[in-house]
């Protein structure tokens, strides 16, 4: 397997990973998450290259991930913002979240909080079945790759 | 930022990308979750070279989301198990697939479909906040660092 045959293999997490699977890419999606849209203001918080920044957010615009849009005219200046294809990977960056607040170590005072707006709850999130609604746990979900089967056809528990 | 310092950087993505912010991990560890657990199969699978897994292999053991175990005796070869602590960044692989499944172009053929054995149906992962059990969305969460506050405490609307 190359990496640059990642994007067509036939494999929806290898897919993601050809798009995002870069350490500084994920860090540029977390800006946005947080609400970073100006070169300046990535270039700033991440303190690397001005030409890795520009290569990834280039590359975030031709995947439909993020949108350029101007927001200076004289000199124009743009400033880039997810896009709907780019807030659909919030539940990957929220995870990733939660798992460095549990798992990385970190001091109790420099974890990241979460505070549902609609319920007003401070919050985890929690990846659960959308059939059934329980948390997913890895050894109680079967994968298979093939176009959907009937929901409720019994299969032999391996 | 150095790469090298992203696993003491006070953010918990940041913390997460340096343990997994590589693509050939990010393959591994889904083969991981797929039941993949020895070194030839590992290979056959990604068929990149010896070194690269090796290296990803240990650097996960080292972390602790791998642990060894033997599986024959003479000579004495391991395979690779997940951790309760790698177990828990399924969430992260799971949005992945899930993402990856509607957004990389994949042919529905080719997409994994999900049955979830305790309920039986065919399902989608879905990102909850465990307060509510709503959805959560971006726009819909704060993010902030620091201790855990009042449950509902209220705070200005940015």
């Amino acid at each position: 397997m190359k990496w640059d045959n990642l994007d067509t293999e036939p494999c929806p997490v290898a897919r993601t990973v050809a798009v995002i699977g870069d350490r500084w890419t994920l860090l540029l999606l977390r800006d946005c998450f947080l609400g970073v849209r100006r070169f300046e203001a990535f270039q700033r918080r991440l303190a690397i290259s001005r030409t890795i920044i520009a290569d990834r957010l280039n590359a975030l615009v031709e995947e439909g991930l993020l949108r350029r849009e101007p927001y200076q005219d004289a000199p124009v200046r743009h400033e880039y913002r997810l896009t709907a294809k780019g807030l659909s990977l919030y539940p990957v960056l929220m995870s990733m979240a939660s798992w460095g607040n549990a798992h990385s170590g970190m001091p109790a005072q420099a974890r990241l909080r979460f505070r549902h707006k609609r319920c007003g709850a401070q919050c985890k999130p929690a990846l659960v079945c959308d059939a059934c609604g329980e948390p997913l746990d890895a050894r109680e979900v079967e994968a298979h790759a093939g176009a959907a089967r009937g929901a409720n056809k019994p299969r032999k528990r391996s």
